[in-house]
């Protein structure tokens, strides 16, 4: 089973959390997702963890987790900290196959986003 | 003439500050955009200032703005800190029409970007 798991960097305002949780929730019925299984995950301030959210995918039956960074910029979080978090279990679990998507703001389809949002048209 | 104005938090790291200038030059040349100028600005730690970004898109010839934030969740900065940088300069242009647009992350289309960039197929 493949899941997709969306970790974003969390808030110490938690309606920015529930947000999150409430995408994730729209992924999950939303037609075009070939992912059996989406949860999200949270790098600080929010529940769970990243390790956490993987064994949670995990437990419900993944056999290869997608991790998703829910980031604007490549910072450090991108480019070492959500690495180390997924590093910290690979090696619990040498039968899941689990890899980190490129991160949100390099999206191809960005721009698009942003002039459909901002009213271009 | 009609400008955007891409409006990031701003990053201490300044590869993310060029990020946001790279997706604004690439926005600038995009087909399909409708806006006959596009800039960006800071809410902090980058320059320009939201201020100092609108009457940029002025002195270009601006005579409507689109405040456009690049943010993915609706917290303080969004609900408050970027209205209160636009409102502080609304009232020196009266006859300019400046809005501010729905942030990114509540764009409709957030969910099939998620599952392209993520390799959902």
């Amino acid at each position: 089973m493949n899941s997709l798991l969306l970790v974003a960097h969390g808030s110490r305002r938690e309606a920015s959390n529930e947000e999150i949780r409430a995408l994730t929730e729209s992924l999950r019925h939303k037609d075009g997702n070939c992912f059996a299984d989406v949860g999200c995950a949270f790098l600080e301030l929010a529940e769970p963890s990243i390790p956490d959210g993987i064994r949670a995918c995990i437990a419900r039956g993944a056999t290869r987790v997608t991790v998703f960074p829910y980031f604007l910029s490549a910072g450090r979080h991108v480019a070492s900290d959500i690495p180390d978090e997924v590093n910290s279990v690979v090696e619990d679990y040498p039968d899941i196959e689990i890899t980190i998507a490129p991160y949100l703001g390099a999206a191809g389809a960005m721009g698009d986003l942003i002039l459909q949002q901002s009213g271009s048209s």
